[in-house]
């Protein structure tokens, strides 16, 4: 039998609950009041859009959870807690709502950030997961501050998780890369890893910063249009991991899904010069004058102009 | 043609923002540090689970909200903004979501409660609305300060909306009673009002509060169980309204729906011996020892009792 209501809520989420919580008593949380401004984000995840319905459950969750603590990493920000409100199908069972509470619990420990709050619902839809994070924001990092000069960084591999959807929707065109590229990629898909290390790089030099959930080429556009500015790009300079370059190798058209695809979750952030990036941050590229898109060049220096996020080279 | 994600926020959702959502760029909102501690509150709502698909869009937008900022009311809490996570079914329109941002502005103002962020996503399923609500609260008030001997109080009349919800389900139960009754208990099921007027009774003299969502036979359940004691309530100190005393004498089977019933938005709350009520708040019961369910009296004084919520006459 299923739990009811208050049962699914004392023995799933109860364990993840922070003293803000009030037991989960209240519908309302109550937090302490805070010494510096307060990063909120929200995020949605709708199975079938964001996720699919037979992932596992302990993913699912992680993944809700992370891409809301992905946003507050590229703030500066410290997470303190998050709500989760979640609307479960008519075919949800306790063992799947077990491991899917188990997954999140986890990550709220590994990233010190209880659950204060939330709701349940049933749908007759698909699952659907709504969360809200809150951070501590000593020095919040915009998105609009990048200005004429500024160097134009990236935290880490991009287009990972791009070619991890690509390959699950399109598996014949992933069979030449090894079994150990499509594992790494598969991976990137399904958890994010929220750069939440970098805070102090972010905080001690960043003009501006964002997370990467809608593709590189999207986001920077965002990036420049919030500031005012445009930039400049080189694709060369743009950091792969092995699998990627194994991928790009065999399928150099997989350029388009990797520079425009989502989920990176990595940061992408401008800095003045003369910040010297520590290992793992790639320097690629400059921002410029102007309102335009950005130029993303190739090797040969011709520009790859991308309209609106989507892959047109010239 | 339908407006794509960016122009959807900058037409809609830009008008309802205030300074902390940082003109909705930056998929994170920063509060400024804020004075006391932070109420915070999430709920999620489901068209065709709590509310009808086809009810006008400017008050679905407006329940959603006020579900919300009812349950910052019942802790004595200053609304100072919220989020909306929102996911469109595949059918929706720009006329659709202009008219529910139109509803939401509405309140927005009203409430001083700016937009602050949020997320928008499409589903297959139903249209499904997730907000988080902030508030400033310098003295929160729990579910679990009930003690031996303190008053039971309900701000308003108690029902309404839960007849407005069966009328919808079940008109011909209702062909007895006047239009004017008819639509005074469909407009409260429509639309709550959440009594953010009540902070200053509440703050000064509540012991315990929560807001009635869930039928307040159901709701004082949690709320005596949260403080570890019983109830006892006279059903007919509980305030009625003229539409819901018109339907109870016609049908007095009904009262089981008023009781058990939710959408009520009022407040429960409970105070030590010697607090006088303010016109419009009903004295319907008094906190007493043991860990039992409360017990609803009727007008001979005979028990009622309702097991979880549910109504059974002895």
């Amino acid at each position: 039998m299923r739990f009811c209501e208050d049962d699914l809520i004392a023995n799933f989420f109860l364990p993840l609950a922070g003293p803000a919580a009030l037991g989960l008593k209240d519908d309302t949380a109550l937090m302490t009041a805070r010494p510096y401004p307060l990063a909120v984000t929200a995020d949605m995840l709708v199975a079938g859009v964001h996720f699919f319905a037979d992932d596992p459950p302990e993913l699912i969750a992680q993944k809700a959870l992370r891409v809301n603590l992905s946003d507050l990493a590229a703030k500066g920000a410290v997470p303190v807690g998050f709500l989760l409100s979640i609307a479960l199908p008519m075919d949800w069972t306790n063992d799947w709502l077990g491991r899917f509470a188990g997954g999140l619990a986890q990550d709220a420990q590994e990233f010190a950030t209880p659950l204060i709050g939330g709701d349940t619902s049933s749908t007759p839809g698909p699952l659907t997961i709504a969360i809200t994070a809150l951070g501590d924001a000593p020095r919040f990092i915009a998105r609009s501050g990048a200005a004429l000069g500024d160097d134009i960084y990236v935290s880490g591999p991009i287009g990972d998780a791009a070619l991890g959807l690509k390959l699950r929707q399109d598996p014949a065109r992933f069979e030449q890369i090894s079994m150990q590229a499509r594992e790494a990629i598969l991976a990137r898909y399904l958890l994010p890893h929220p750069r939440l290390d970098l805070r102090g790089v972010l905080r001690g030099f960043a003009t501006a910063a964002m997370d990467i959930s809608d593709g590189l080429i999207g986001d920077l556009a965002k990036l420049t249009r919030a500031s005012g500015v445009s930039a400049e790009v080189a694709i060369a300079d743009i950091p792969f991991s092995a699998a990627a370059k194994q991928a790009l190798s065999l399928d150099p058209s997989l350029l388009e899904t990797v520079l425009t695809g989502g989920d990176d979750y990595e940061i992408l952030f401008t800095c003045g010069q003369g910040f010297t990036p520590p290992p793992g941050i790639s320097r690629i590229g400059q921002i410029t004058a102007g309102s335009g898109a950005p130029l993303f060049k190739d090797a040969s220096g011709g520009a790859c102009v991308f309209p609106s996020g989507s892959y047109r080279h010239f």
